[in-house]
């Protein structure tokens, strides 16, 4: 699978702008760094981040039914009805910040049927149970993450310009650590966190699971990003990033939500590493393998919330900054057209 | 001054409610706590945001001449100028953060005569210097508390259910240094910081100015809040605290940007405590004085991007995630109308 995914570069005159604005200089902080961002990743003094959209892409794990997770398997798809009903948190989120919610079966075990709202992109009813064998075949591996390629070019050629990221799926935490374990070398028990709310005994099972798991696959250090993403991840995983690979491509901006979305930007930048150019990290999850991936990509998101809900809601939360960082360049007088006197 | 402002209190069911969301227990982390306080603040279960604004207050120090400032005096009125043209950093966010921006003249330096979208509440053309004398009289200090006053009761009187404040005036940081010091108890050279961006040299020679002044009025460490304020404050940071007291007295939200609307909040909680359970506090400023005064509020604030620009460009990029927290006490799906199973 090959990328042309450029590094960003300095944009003449992007600076001067920046700092030609009606205030201090440096003195908006942190949006200025991501106004330059945008401006680079669009190549562009007048940045637009038109047709911005959440997706929400939705699996099930075939080994939380060895009761990885506080909540029963079921939700997932139960979930799945609550976004297209339009009451979950990220319906929520996505309606007040602005984001056009796109929610994607990429393999939820359960049989939604054709529904408005819903795209189908199901590789299979849920993963296998990493315990037992991989979680995914070669085939199903790469069919989701050329499912993901599809879906962003789809929305790259309607003239979308920044993708927000999000994912639903019960087990997918535990996925997640084992993801980042073996791709930060982070130790494992690291990587484990309560999830979705387990209890004291209920960490300590998903941690003798999960490193049970590492122990029957036994990948050796050196193991290649995609037998690994074939071992333990997600449809939902796989398939993110792809659409990260794809969307950063066509240069849209990616807004990165928590630890399973950021799981899905580890296998991607093993891939192409210049990918990292093209990502706002959006909020600092209170799910404790997310701090060790922010520290493997030395990243230092936009918010930080205690949040560990998933489905993008940090993305979403986030979105608005994003949306006002590219309005300060587009919108903003500079000192010299609002005739306000320079600094001394 | 009296103003009869209520602690919030724990409203019956509002904790069920949020707790009843289709989330993992907490994983909203602050959102939760937000909507919460918002919850107590209207005494209900379902608050409404309605009418939201950004006030900014802008008035000139008379010490500004003395050289606290990088920049010169005339700016203030060249930046409101800026404000009532829509190119400031204030009109792009508020614009596209969903609050309606008020321009408030409590003291330019400037005539700008009768003007579409400007408030003319001038005190006087600026304070006197507090090198030399007190800022203000007696009398302009409660004629600009009144003032401020006047505005929120007009504001809440219009169905307004959340402000935020924010504030220009070259000076002003040196003015919030200075209060921040005596009500707060911090070492004054804690409080001063560089501003609109002094250099080595002009941060020393603020420092030196301030102390100076300080020792000129030889306050007492019990001294009266208002008096305090009569001494050094702005005529915005005056006005700011009446409208916060009035507002707060309505149950109307605060929304408290940096460094010298905190200052503002400051001298409000010293003529009534409660005040502080209507706050949120939006952001945490590069102003280092900002850090004595959050340390001295026990305050969390939602955002830390480095910004320290004032005009309350904090309160406008927080209030996404304000408005997004009462949506999701009114739009959010519970575990039994979502049909969705609960945790184990």
């Amino acid at each position: 699978m090959h990328f042309s995914i450029s590094p960003i570069t300095t944009v003449p005159g992007l600076q001067e702008r920046i700092d030609g604005k009606t205030k201090p200089l440096g003195s908006l902080g942190e949006i200025e760094g991501l106004a330059r961002q945008i401006g680079q990743v669009q190549r562009s003094l007048t940045p637009r981040l038109e047709q911005p959209h959440l997706l929400v892409f939705a699996a099930d794990h075939g080994a939380a039914h060895a009761g990885v997770s506080a909540f029963p398997p079921e939700v997932t798809w139960q979930m799945v009805e609550n976004f297209l009903a339009g009451g979950a948190a990220i319906n929520v989120f996505a309606r007040h910040c602005g984001l056009q919610l796109l929610v994607i079966d990429a393999g939820v075990a359960h049989d939604f049927g054709p529904r408005a709202g819903l795209v189908d992109a199901k590789i299979a009813f849920g993963t296998r149970n990493y315990l037992e064998q991989a979680a995914m075949t070669t085939f199903e591996r790469d069919a989701a993450m050329a499912r993901g390629v599809a879906i962003a070019r789809d929305l790259a050629g309607r003239g979308c310009r920044a993708i927000g990221f999000g994912e639903m799926g019960i087990g997918n935490t535990a996925a997640a650590s084992l993801l980042t374990h073996l791709l930060t070398g982070t130790p494992l028990a690291d990587c484990v966190g309560r999830g979705t709310g387990l209890g004291d005994a209920g960490l300590a099972r998903k941690r003798a699971l999960l490193a049970q798991a590492a122990q029957r696959a036994a990948l050796p250090p050196e193991a290649d990003v995609l037998t690994v993403l074939a071992e333990f991840g997600g449809f939902e995983i796989a398939m993110m990033a792809g659409a990260m690979l794809a969307a950063a491509e066509r240069r849209i901006l990616l807004l990165i939500d928590g630890f399973i979305v950021t799981s899905a930007l580890l296998v991607a930048m093993r891939i192409a590493p210049a990918i990292r150019d093209y990502c706002v990290f959006c909020h600092r999850s209170a799910e404790p393998g997310h701090l060790a991936q922010l520290r493997a990509l030395q990243a230092e998101p936009l918010l930080d919330l205690g949040l560990r809900l998933g489905e993008g809601t940090g993305a979403a939360l986030a979105w608005p900054l994003v949306r006002a960082a590219a309005a300060f360049l587009n919108e903003m007088a500079s000192f010299e057209s609002a005739g306000v006197s320079a600094q001394d």
